[in-house]
């Protein structure tokens, strides 16, 4: 079992990580002081395959719960979700000490943490993270959103959870294309900050894909301790040193987009987004053509794509002109200057990019 | 003018107080690096008096801007109000770097405060709260809230403007129970925090009552001091500081929910509650019969109710049990020992809240 603590003063909270979290986390809520009343935020099919789990913790816990079923599409993730959630929470209890629980991926983390936001002010919320991905990334650092129709993420609030739950056991159900997705954004926090992590997944990929729990466990805590350091130094990105974590991100938040959401996942997005901006540091002459074949390699190896198909140059384009980070004309990419160390560059030729998306293409 | 700094490390905040602050404040707009558009939230009764002043200002500090008129109705502050706005703001411009302005009395300022706090995880607000309650009160503090159908205030966020103008010059359109309604909030801080406001409420109340500039800059400036010094010392109201804010409005609150409120405005509500907690401190010993009556009686010299006439007892009491205060079975009331003195006292017996409630009848 491994703990990191997230070091945010009186909010600071612990991430535990084990084979067997949730089963073992038995004195740990109750000892938080969360409340007497867990409303758990999922989806049926985990409810149906890991419900069991969390009900007996509770249980244990003298805590009573209540299951609140969303659909599985990405339109959970939306404001009007959010009333309804929040109408539904009035009419649980006016009377209960309630806590939320996030019991899912990131749409569900990322819903859970703005309606604990915005309730009452604000409630405590934990988050028990049932993929690779939001283990590793959206259930650490409060970064909660929502979308509105035109708009994604356009509302949320830094609102950190007071307890992180990453059961390993709930990973091996996730297929391939899922355990990718959260190995794409793992492999960003070994180019970006971690030598060692990178080292790691280059020669233990046979046993991460086979999900061996021990490699598993060294790989998400590793991620987890990095994104936990630099959420500490950063909380509410006003430093720019969070910044960092959009490694890839804006090419990525371009190919999604351009792609309707439909052709690659957030994982899949995110490994050709890294290809760019590896590509982009090598144009730039920061980073020297063999780490930048390294790093592309590594990508690739782990079954994720380094090109782009089945989408229009052009779809990928525009959204580019309107990604958050071109405010005021001024564009910023990360990249790297080595493998484990990332750097932010500004007034990066918009060309530049056009050119670096175009090759991706052939 | 009266500068009042509230200190929150790196959310402190300038509340200014002048007869012309508006008009005065060209310089200071532009020096808080706020955006370069402003987002004004209002009435249109309040933008065709005093639209101008804010405009003229504006300009001045080269700050380009959009009205966006609310209804005045207590359905403005809902969540559903707080989503169109959000959806205008999207339109209004992705690049334009845009920070919001409150321009109006509680409702605006709370609903305003709200949407800052959650679109795009947080952008800057200011209030220009155009009644007397208002700049004594919702204001300052960031206590940020809107409504659901069924939950009044249910929504929220803690999250503070990075500038509270107070004109004192708009108060001269408001009329005697406006007035009122903000000497209630006024009064509440001389029982609780300040002998001197007290007394000078006693002695001027002609000159008050008269809109005496002097004198309303002195009251305001007193009120905002007394709540700026509260709120740095418990920000999110968890150390039970802010608590005694709350004087008189547990009661209040069951008045105004129990006459659905149309009866008694808040600061009438919050006069009644007055004399209920002044009631309840006596009865329970801890204040004495000659203060007792010396605060009922300015709280009447102001015109303000401290009998419920037209609402039905048994409508009063019900809410009472459902309020926040109430939650897990423990009561709390703010109580005074002295006047300038409150203290919080918990488990006070229903029964007692019931008969004092019940004596405000006769």
């Amino acid at each position: 079992m491994k703990i990191i603590k997230v070091n945010l003063k009186e909010k600071s909270y612990d991430i535990i990580i084990s084979d067997g979290t949730i089963t073992g986390s038995a004195g740990i809520i109750k000892k938080s002081g969360l409340g007497n009343y867990a409303y758990i935020i999922t989806h049926r099919s985990i409810k149906d395959r890991y419900g069991r789990l969390l009900e007996k913790t509770l249980k244990k816990n003298g805590i009573d719960f209540k299951f609140k079923l969303l659909p599985e599409t990405e339109k959970t993730k939306s404001i009007h979700t959010a009333i309804r959630v929040i109408e539904d929470i009035v009419k649980t209890g006016k009377s209960k000490k309630i806590f939320l629980v996030a019991f899912g991926g990131g749409v569900i983390g990322d819903l859970t943490g703005f309606v604990a936001s915005i309730y009452k002010r604000g409630i405590p919320y934990i988050q028990v993270p049932t993929t690779l991905l939001a283990q590793v990334d959206a259930s650490i650092g409060g970064k909660t959103a929502v979308d509105l129709k035109e708009a994604k993420n356009i509302i949320g609030a830094f609102y950190q959870p007071r307890l992180v739950l990453s059961d390993i056991s709930l990973l091996q159900s996730l297929d391939a294309r899922q355990m990718r997705a959260g190995l794409a954004e793992i492999i960003k926090y070994g180019i970006i900050k971690d030598k060692i992590l990178f080292d790691f997944l280059a020669q233990n990929r046979k046993n991460i894909l086979a999900k061996n729990k021990k490699a598993l466990e060294f790989i998400i805590a590793r991620s987890s301790s990095i994104k936990a350091r630099i959420v500490e130094k950063d909380e509410k990105e006003e430093k720019g040193l969070r910044t960092i974590l959009n490694f890839g991100h804006t090419f990525a938040h371009a190919i999604e987009s351009g792609s309707g959401y439909r052709k690659y996942n957030h994982g899949e997005a995110v490994a050709i987004g890294m290809v760019c901006a590896l590509e982009m540091s090598h144009r730039l002459k920061i980073l020297d053509k063999h780490k930048l074949e390294k790093a592309t390699t590594l990508i690739r190896s782990y079954g994720l794509p380094i090109k782009i198909k089945g989408v229009a140059l052009k779809d990928i384009l525009t959204p580019l002109y309107y990604d958050k980070k071109f405010i005021g004309k001024r564009t910023r990419f990360v990249l790297v200057k080595d493998i484990g160390r990332a750097v932010t560059k500004e007034n990066i030729p918009i060309p530049l990019a056009r050119r670096i998306i175009a090759d991706r293409f052939k």
